[in-house]
């Protein structure tokens, strides 16, 4: 399983937003659309190996769950239209039980503590300091840690750092979020095939 | 210079198309959006090494230039908005003479053929029977040509056939066009570097 934790700091928490706005008064969500896109979405099929956590604003997280999945497709409208239906199960959602919106898609009141707390997997953290990626042996259960447009938060960063496994970097570039996880994704599938 | 060449066979190429629709009424253009982010588009900042030719039904090529864009932020609807300007502008490219539209988007009255004679560089067919990337030797000038959500026509892929010099394959997985784009970067970036 590839485990993705995203957090997005000015994502909304309630449904009222424009599917015509996600990048203005719907606070970046399509960067947040791209990533759930980059996570699950090859060529005519879903990575059912794959779940995405989309922490927003440290308090209501969305799970996404690859083999339970249904109509994602990968254009950030419909992607922000799954997310709106998301927030909108927030109310059946008590304490940290998740309340199913759409197939694969679980709503619960956890912040980012909570969730990096129920993870099982090697925790690999992004950083531009990191080791380079092709120097890891892949773990089993890859768990990567990203933030949105904006830098983790202090707290954030002391969180992830005591939890971290790993460090790496993924080039000398650095990219958005989506990217990243398209990488880290192409890493693990190629890592180990001399010839695929 | 990195170059890429994107086939769009249903993309629209009247400005009439409302931006609310652009995987559906706007023949797939999302798709082509996202390739323009993942050829342009890194953290805070824009590839300038990089071109994009968007080939719009056979007739109608847009060049985006790395250097030279402005008004470029990632989001789909948002670079949908500077196709729309770009196509609009092909009233005033006669011939195969280019018109710009805004910063560094020119259109032109071309199709892949002629796109393709004009392009200097190592041209790379991406295909599932390709050798492996990683035992390509980067070249300095690398033409990537990718086609939409649909497969190359016979005749495309005849004449893409006759012009590529190299025919790779990123990984086991088939990825949409924009993941295969973000990879091709990172693979550029990190060749040759034992340390980055």
């Amino acid at each position: 399983m590839r485990q993705f934790v995203v957090l997005g700091h000015d994502a909304p928490v309630d449904s009222e937003f424009s599917l015509d706005d996600l990048a203005g008064g719907a606070g970046r969500l399509d960067a947040l659309c791209r990533c759930v896109n980059a996570a699950f979405c090859l060529s005519h099929a879903i990575r059912e190996d794959a779940r995405v956590f989309l922490v927003l604003r440290d308090e209501l997280t969305l799970r996404f769950e690859g083999s339970e999945l249904r109509y994602l497709s990968p254009d950030e409208r419909n992607i922000a239209s799954l997310i709106r239906q998301g927030i909108e199960a927030k109310e059946g959602a008590i304490g940290h039980r998740e309340n199913e919106s759409t197939p694969g898609i679980y709503a619960s009141k956890r912040g980012f503590e909570a969730v990096l707390d129920s993870l099982d997997g090697t925790v690999i953290q992004l950083h531009e300091d990191g080791d380079p990626v092709v120097e890891l042996e892949p773990p089993e259960d890859p768990v990567f840690v990203l933030s949105d447009h904006n830098d983790f938060t202090e707290r954030e960063a002391d969180l992830l750092g005591e939890a971290a496994d790993e460090r790496v970097r993924l080039g000398p570039k650095a990219l958005h979020g989506d990217d990243a996880i398209t990488v880290a994704h192409n890493y693990l599938d190629t890592a180990g095939y001399v010839q695929y």
